[in-house]
């Protein structure tokens, strides 16, 4: 397995080869999530790339850049492991030369401008241009995704689908530790007390699964049923949308569209609820 | 050769080919300046497509989207005759399944917020996003542009840069009319006594290179000297750039940078100068 930092040295490699190409884009502190993906993109294709890059232009200003977990090491470890070809890690200088300067930017329908992106304001075009960059640099026939971040996987389709580019985007499952909590690089962050905490929020979708499975169609009662689950929690949003489309549900859920329900939420480290302090989580079902 | 109209066709004719893939992006209505750049292309790749795509997006409301000439029989004859292996005719509804949804937008760095991207609003924008499309429709290793666009030029370059593209960008140089008039499928609005006062333009930009050559530096000398031959024409703007940054030159020129002297004029189909009746001619030279 190559370990490559530079652009120009991985197109040389990449002229070489035949077959199908496939990538799996990543912030690494990899887990098992990542972990499936990778699996998956080594079942599938010739040639397997693993990009790892904290991509600075998907934060905002008071978001956890500085802080995010950066574990090289072990990503590169768990990579060699699952077979993997090409560990893409580029600097930021190497990704942008001189800041930011042509930016895709995610127009503002159905999908944009709520959830993560009401309170991340700017985040999805940094995913979108980032995205679009790594695909120019690896030329990859396929690329995955968890369907952990369900609001990002629906805007790089789109993204896809609206610029033409030729990538067949692969949308894998959540992975959960056992206890329900969804794998996540952030939960590195957690302390024990945290991690109880946590648990809420996959409880809560849970719980909004099995009612909705039961009958229950209306959106006010499942959102009261996740928020009393979620009690004790600061939560950022819980709503339930057309999984095609990100349209917010009707007050009664349409039974002939896929719908998800997908909440975020804030947790504190310590007693103070101070920015600094704070752990934000996402999660989401299909229902 | 070939005339592919869906985008899925064109893939599948992709799929089979081997080597290099040259691409001409155009608006149709193919002069011999386009000819030019087609000719180069045929002669540097070893599959050749025109693409022939009147783009909604890098029109302003006000502006000739709807008069833009299309003469679709006449380009296919000069494609054929040149021995292009395909030409790309999408409709819109081809290219815009769902109107504009992710788009590319550039910065306000120094090269868009000026000159042509002054009176034309969004142009870039358009322009930006449609060749991002045609370079992830058809695969191509290079593509080919007319330094009459200048701007256009550097601004196609820098968004490659940006965004990683694989695609060698090739400027071509401006193919003029015997008596110096650039070559323009806009041309082709214009009466005869249009024609003589078009000249204007191009005499003014030779003018200015002809006074540099002699040893004139004064940006206020050469400007003075551009608008006295342009008298009569309304002219939208005259100016002189640095070549590699688009920034505009100091009040005495610098010798150690490439810079290029660059004008927009409208002129009007009749007496009254009524925004229907305009014609809008761009020209520049380096010096």
């Amino acid at each position: 397995m190559k370990i490559i930092k530079s652009i120009k040295e991985l197109r040389t490699v990449l002229g070489g080869i035949q077959g199908k190409t496939g990538l799996v884009p990543t912030m690494g502190a990899l887990h098992k999530g990542h972990l499936s993906l990778i699996e998956r993109c080594v079942s599938e294709n010739d040639f397997n790339i693993v990009s790892i890059f904290v991509n600075p232009t998907q934060f905002g200003p008071k978001e956890d850049f500085d802080k995010y977990p950066r574990t090289l090491e072990a990503d590169v470890k768990m990579c060699e492991q699952a077979d993997v070809d090409v560990v893409f890690a580029p600097s930021s200088s190497e990704m942008y030369k001189n800041t930011m300067d042509t930016t895709l930017v995610c127009p503002p329908y159905a999908a944009v401008d709520k959830l993560c992106g009401k309170s991340r304001v700017g985040h999805f075009d940094g995913v979108a241009t980032v995205v679009s960059k790594l695909f120019n640099i690896t030329s990859c026939d396929r690329a995955y995704f968890g369907k952990k971040d369900a609001q990002q996987l629906f805007i790089i389709k789109k993204m896809v689908d609206d610029l033409n580019f030729n990538v067949e985007i692969i949308s894998c499952d959540i992975v959960r530790e056992e206890d329900g909590l969804a794998m996540s690089s952030r939960n590195t962050y957690l302390t024990s007390q945290n991690r109880t905490e946590a648990l809420k929020l996959s409880k809560a979708l849970k719980c909004v699964k099995d009612l909705y499975a039961k009958g229950e169609n209306s959106v006010k009662a499942l959102t009261d049923a996740a928020l009393s689950v979620m009690q004790g929690l600061d939560v950022e949003y819980f709503e339930i949308c057309d999984l095609n489309t990100f349209h917010e549900a009707d007050n009664i859920i349409k039974q002939d569209v896929e719908n998800i329900a997908l909440a975020a939420v804030n947790i504190y480290q310590g007693e103070n609820s101070k920015a600094e302090n704070r752990v934000r989580l996402i999660d989401n079902i299909e229902l």
